[in-house]
């Protein structure tokens, strides 16, 4: 495949699943935030590498996905990291805005309290401003 | 499954994917350190949730695994979040000594330099301590 030799010869150094796919966890950059975690393949970092704004690979889209290209809530790329077995990327990011869809800072806003789930992280932005068009 | 029904019944909001996993991160209670990326089914959540200690479930060896049972460095769980589609748990832990196997804190120890990665964490433990027996 055409995809299978973008980006710098240091991304033969990740492991892809067998579809091809990394995970990818978006931290930011000063408070150490987890915003999200998605799925990259080698087009979406060399993308990633060549704009400076973190791209994904969409799963249920089945397409390169540029982060905030329709909410204007963008990842700008500060570093990306490696684990040891090569198979989970983090990514440090200056996150303009919300980086969840629900107009939330982190897609992680749900805590388990015994035996429940609640809500800790306030909405920051309406979604429906989000996503206008 | 026996394992379909462990733990409370707020578990059922996990999207856990075909092979019965969700993604899991690690991240340092204090310090925000995100320590290592790893799986966990039902059984493994439940185990967390029950013991008190971070249990994954291990794809190479096909086995609940609880974390540091033979190296000692072991997670105390703080709190489980959950992502906005459900697909991907935020673990906040306390953890003991080293997350890597490679005696470093975080697994993330190598960061993309240009065309190279370069270790920037360094071992804290000799991992030929960590795993005597």
């Amino acid at each position: 495949m055409e995809t299978d030799r973008e980006g710098p010869p240091a991304l033969d150094a990740i492991a892809f699943d067998k579809d091809g796919l990394v995970p990818a966890i978006a931290q930011q950059r000063d408070t150490g935030e987890v915003l999200m975690m998605a799925w990259m393949n080698r087009q979406a970092i060399g993308e990633t590498l060549r704009t400076g704004e973190v791209h994904y690979w969409s799963r249920s889209r089945q397409a390169l996905w540029h982060k905030g290209e329709t909410s204007g809530q963008i990842q700008k790329l500060v570093e990306i990291r490696l684990d040891c077995d090569g198979d989970t990327l983090l990514v440090i990011v200056e996150q303009a805005g919300v980086a969840c869809h629900t107009g939330r800072r982190t897609c992680f806003y749900r805590s388990l309290h015994g035996a429940a789930w609640r809500d800790i992280v306030p909405v920051e932005t309406d979604p429906g401003l989000l996503y206008r068009d």
